[in-house]
């Protein structure tokens, strides 16, 4: 496949510290050794900066990240990660064989499609706006999910033999970028993770990596105060 | 890469009617002119026919669909029909150069990643339940989404010269698999759709199509009474 990698033009990754879905990206782009500049766009202030015209441009949805790179704008965290995967394929971030393959990418989606969306800030603001929900709700709303998706992953990475030292053998890769930046954020609502030993030992893995120490949101230039 | 996909073992599809995730799977299916059994599995029945331990052994998750193939179990739509795409790459669901399967993937998991994951129906379920809101509010959070996420998928398939008689070109792929069942599922719940005119007019494109059209909940054999 063709690619222009070679492009002079830097990589810019639009993001947040704290957006979890941009950490993804992060840390695909550090796992590959790829350099990159930060383009800070602040969920919170004036309403949003990703709600105003000047990302809109760039990213009609609205959402961080979005990643400029070879010329263009790419969005959504598995989308961009993918592309990454395809046009500097190495250190490779998914096995080779297809069904390898299947097993990161349903890991990564079970995560990113069925888990997060659901705590995502957009989200948060719209159970305590239009739906008038008080802060004991909303983090009920957030334990809830989070505990019905890490059981889920914890059932199939204690399971399944494939797992390894990181979630897909003994190299770190697309699920474990989906799966640091989740259980960060677990933390970040005191949802209790004692039920989910294999997530923590693969954490613990990854966080001995420095591409995944060098991406956590506190290490960002845009990081702000601890909640 | 290697494949069995000349496997004597029949391709098996766990799903549900009106499971739109399950719905993509059936429409990559079709695409790609594949023979598959359906195995249906009711959402509603008996607490949920996806929560009991016969199902949870082929997917600890507990969520249609996981299809049955080549000897394993997959789970995820997009996981499972990118499986297909790499198996059985004729006809092609994705386009060849990475910006264009970025763009692809990028427009499925807007819908299967920021819109689907918050209506469906453990979401609509956790709304009435625990935090005890009525059809009047559940809807409105129903519709507040929609609306959100296809009025971001209007603005990049209205604006992007790649849209063309389908989302990407004039051939049918994954981002049509997963605006179908979407525009779908908005009708259910009598969401506008006015504003969306390049949506409708590639759903109709779609519907044109055999594959579409012998998709469709309705000629399921698990189909139900309408609403």
């Amino acid at each position: 496949m063709s690619t222009n990698a070679t492009s002079a033009e830097p990589v810019r990754l639009y993001g947040y510290w704290r957006s979890t879905a941009a950490w993804r990206v992060r840390l695909a782009l550090g796992l590959k050794g790829l350099a990159w500049q930060y383009c800070p766009v602040h969920l919170l202030r004036d309403g949003g900066e990703q709600r105003q015209p000047e990302f809109l441009r760039l990213n009609p949805q609205g959402l961080v990240p979005a990643l400029a790179i070879d010329g263009r704008v790419l969005t959504q965290s598995l989308a961009i990660i993918e592309y990454l995967e395809e046009t500097r394929p190495q250190p490779a971030l998914l096995p080779r064989d297809p069904a390898g393959r299947a097993r990161v990418r349903s890991l990564a989606q079970l995560v990113a499609s069925d888990l997060h969306p659901l705590n995502n800030l957009r989200v948060l603001q719209y159970l305590g706006g239009p739906l008038q929900l008080g802060e004991e709700q909303r983090n009920a709303w957030y334990r809830h999910w989070v505990a019905t998706g890490l059981a889920a992953l914890e059932a199939r990475l204690a399971g399944e033999p494939d797992t390894g030292r990181f979630c897909h053998g003994n190299a770190p890769g697309l699920a474990d970028c989906c799966l640091v930046p989740q259980l960060y954020n677990a933390r970040r609502y005191d949802c209790r993770l004692d039920d989910f030993p294999t997530l923590l030992r693969i954490e613990s893995a990854c966080l001995a990596l420095d591409a995944f120490a060098a991406s956590s949101p506190e290490r960002q230039p845009d990081a702000g105060p601890a909640r």
